[in-house]
Formats: C-alpha cells, structure tokens, sequence
C-alpha cells in the first residue's frame, strides 16, 4: 500500500521546505478545479482542514470521540492566495503551531508547489469538553510535541 | 418560480440585520454538515464565494467572461465562528464592500441565523486583466454601485 | 423570508413538469461547476441527496434522530445526463417514490432547466433501525403519502 | 515525495484485489464524512471521477485540452454502496473499461476496504470533437492500452 505518508522535518527540508515538522505530499484532483481552472479558493480551507485534523491526531490533541478527549473547535481560520495552483500539480502541505495557550492553539499552514509557497494559511482552535460546555486544558503530552517537534511558543502556562 | 431572491437593506431591516444591503436567506442541505453534525467549517467559504460570485454580477464589477470584463481574482479570506448552524438551519448571508481602491476591494460576509450574528467573513479581491497579466481599474458604474449602495469607504482615488 | 420552498403538483405542472408532486427551484451556484465550465458530474448526486432528506422528512419517513425513528441508509444511486447545465442556470429539481416495499424504496430524480429535462436519477433507499442492525418496516403514513402524493406502486403489502 | 502511486494488476492481486489492472490507494479525509460519520454517498461519485480523470490521461484517450483531442463527457453513472466507510479508513479504488465502442466506452470501478469490497460503480462515457458537436472516434492506442491491460471487450470495430 502507498497511502500518503506525512513527512517529517528531515523529509521537508529535503524539498526545500524550512520551519516545518509535518507535511505530506498530494495531487490536484479534477474536482477541487473550478471554472476558472484552477484550484478553487474554498478547496483550500478543505485541505487545511484535512491536515490539521490528522495533526491533532498524531500529535495527540485528540483520538475524535475516545471518552474523555475534548472537543477541537475552530474559531478563526484565513487564507492567504500567492499564485493559483493547477489541474493535476503535485503540491505538499504543511502544519505546525505557532502558540499554544492552556486549551486554545494557533496553526499556521503552508502550500507548496515545486518548492514554492503558493498560499498561507492560519486557523485559531479551541479544545472544549466533549459536551462542549467548558474549556477542556490540553493534555500535556500534546502541548510537549507542539512545543518540542514544531517549537510552538507558549502562553499562559 | 421562487428561487432565492436577493434582500436589499430594507427587507434585511426587516429581518433585523444592520449595515448591509445585499444578502438573500437559504437553508442548510444535508450534504454541507460534517462528522461533528454542523455545518462543515470549510462550506462558510463555498457560501462567502455563492454570495461574492452573485454580488460582482449584480453591482457590475465583472459579467464572468465577457469580453473586456476584468478577471476577479481573490487574494485572501477569512471566517470567523461564533456558533455552530444546525441541520435545517435557516440562515441569511450578506455582503457588502468596506473598501475600494483603483483595482481592488475588501468585502465583508454576515452569516445570521434567527437574526442572531453566527460568522463573519472577510475577502480581499483582486481586479486583473482577462489574461490576468496586470490590473484592471474597476468601472466607474461598479465603484459607484459599492460607495452608494454598500457606503464602501475609497481610497487612493 | 424567501428560503426555497417545495413545489407541488400544479405548481410543477405550471412550469410544465408532469408526473412529480414534489420538487424545488434552485439556482446553480460557482462552486459547483467544474473545470469544463458546467456542473461537475458529481454535484448532481449532492442535489438528489438534498431534495431525497427533504423529501424523507416532509414524508414521514423519518425526522432523522427522534427516537424510534428508522435510519434510512441508500444501497444505489444513478445518474443520467442529457446536456450540461451552466453558470447560474435557475432549474428545477423533482422527486417521486415509484415503489415502496415494506422497508424500502425506490426514488426517482428530475433535473429540468427551461421546462427541457437535462438529467435524471434513481436512488435505492432501506429503512433500518435506528443502531442499522435490523430493516424496519416503513410507518403506515410514510407509505400513505408515497401512494397518494406520488402514485407509488407498493409491493409485499 | 510519496504522491499517491498507481497501482498495476500484480500490486493489486498482492493485496487480493482481481480482476483490475489499475487503482490507486487513499484515506478517508475529514470532510468526506457526512452527518452520520461515516463517507457521503455523494463522495463516492468524487472518487469515481477522480480515478477516471487520472485513467483516461493515462490510458491514453485525452490529455484534457491538447490540441486535436477528444472532450469525453459521462452519460450515466452508477454507484452501489455495500457497506459504510468509516473516519480514516484507508481504502483501494481501482478501474476499468468492460466494453469499448468506437467513441464511447463503459468504465467499472470498485472500493475495497481491508480487502473487502464496500461498493462499486460504473460510467459510460462518449468521446467528443473538443467542440462537443460531434462524436471523435478513440484513439487507437488508447482502445489498444484498454484492450490489452483491461481486458475490454470490444463492440462495433
């Protein structure tokens, strides 16, 4: 099997990439064009989305519905547009933390294609309980990878 | 027929909205909710496009590929999420143009659910040529439509 | 307010439509064209999806999680395409059941733009419980409306 | 990089997948879960597309706007769901053309889970002049690569 594998620090550099941890490569697919023929602005958000939601998986913010982990709300996201991307590119995307607080975290987001960044991307996350009620402090083995893979600053703690 | 109809400032008055005079209500489909049962973060985007796509049409900044007709290109957007929107929801989004420069503009988006202020939005657009080479100042009957109808602030004209 | 609303038979029959008693007016929006310029193949089985859930719940069918009410769970789809559909084309989607057994259903789909049929689609729906481990049968005035409103044909009752 | 790879009939028996010459491995993403956390229905026709898109550049049929080559248009597509698809499920999609006509052709695909075929589909698809007013018969290595790697059969030539 060959699902897309993320790629570490090492592995990014390796394609010219700085200042990040995580990423895993991809391709443009048909649908995520748009009239205009190029990559939709809202696919985007999309794919930001995809990663963050693997992230906060690998680095153990959450395991999305395991009793006792809380609930990630996004409270903000943007989208920065350098240079469009094309039918069948082969782009890699990247994540890391930027600021950690004691249950709230800021991600910034990278797109790049043959080495290039063609776009930016942030997103302001909240963790809750998982009945969403109150504010749910990260758990501290997530705030250590944040801190010590992506060097994420910290505040409040 | 009775397709949705677009709301001017009076019948969003009516419906206790203030400050803009474009928008039009629709109502959450089954397929725009996520795993988490509401309206999937990335899809407030795909509604900013819905109602920016319409908006430049119908204040005559482009006719989307008429000839002569500028390319509108955008450079950055952003949402903010105050409250989850439901299966069912019915909601009213607007638009309104804060900013005109010679060749570009700033749009903000209002998503509202039971006249209560859900997420926000914002979109910085771009005025190119069709061939996307250079800018293309805007028309003169389109700057006018923004200041008049939406009070769009101007500047460096 | 002016969300869209649901369209009966001599309303439908107004536009020149025959043989459906329920549908509605919807406007093509960006997104959901494709790179050829038209409405991407897929975008259609989204509108079939979002006419079947409202269709299964003004039905009776179901009111997707009150408790005791079946999971309706779709086994097939299909789609027909006789012309593409462009940028802002304003059409009209109709649905019917033409068949009901005891715990599931056979929808058909109508795409019409300019009273011309464009596409058609046919779903296979089953009613489960509501944990998806046992069919359960369809609630008497669910299969009263398919065969009053629609002219359903039942079979195995 | 580790875009995701095409897979040939020895690397899909070897994960006892028969029958197919050509499929590619992937993952759920977040986004393709629908409200009852499991893969959209809709998704599916996604995927279907996105695999054709890639096998008819690669088959040799189009190469999507160079000069001389055919516009293929979908006429119809089916979709059979046998069981859901869950959050991160890693999955295999793989194609094929069961019959070939001079300018048209009948493509199959299948979905399989941990080896466990989970749905299935089909499309017929018609190869048009780049105009769209006319059929364009195949390409001959095209129909000889669908021949030949496929096993399609072959009718009207």
């Amino acid at each position: 099997m060959n699902f897309i594998k993320t790629l570490d620090r090492p592995a990014l550099e390796a394609l010219g990439i700085e200042g990040f941890a995580y990423g895993y490569a991809d391709r443009v697919r048909f649908g995520e064009l748009d009239a205009l023929n190029h990559v939709n602005n809202a696919v985007y958000l999309r794919w930001f989305e995809n990663i963050r939601v693997r992230y906060v998986q690998d680095y153990g913010l959450t395991r999305y519905g395991a009793p006792g982990d809380p609930q990630l709300v996004v409270r903000r996201v943007t989208a920065d547009y350098f240079a469009p991307v094309l039918q069948n590119a082969e782009y890699v995307l990247t994540a890391r933390t930027t600021l950690v607080k004691p249950s709230s975290f800021v991600m910034e987001y990278g797109l790049f294609v043959e080495g290039r960044r063609v776009a930016s991307g942030e997103a302001v996350g909240v963790s809750l309980t998982s009945d969403g009620t109150a504010r749910q402090p990260h758990k501290p083995e997530a705030i250590r990878a944040m801190v010590d893979r992506d060097g994420a600053a910290t505040e409040g703690m």
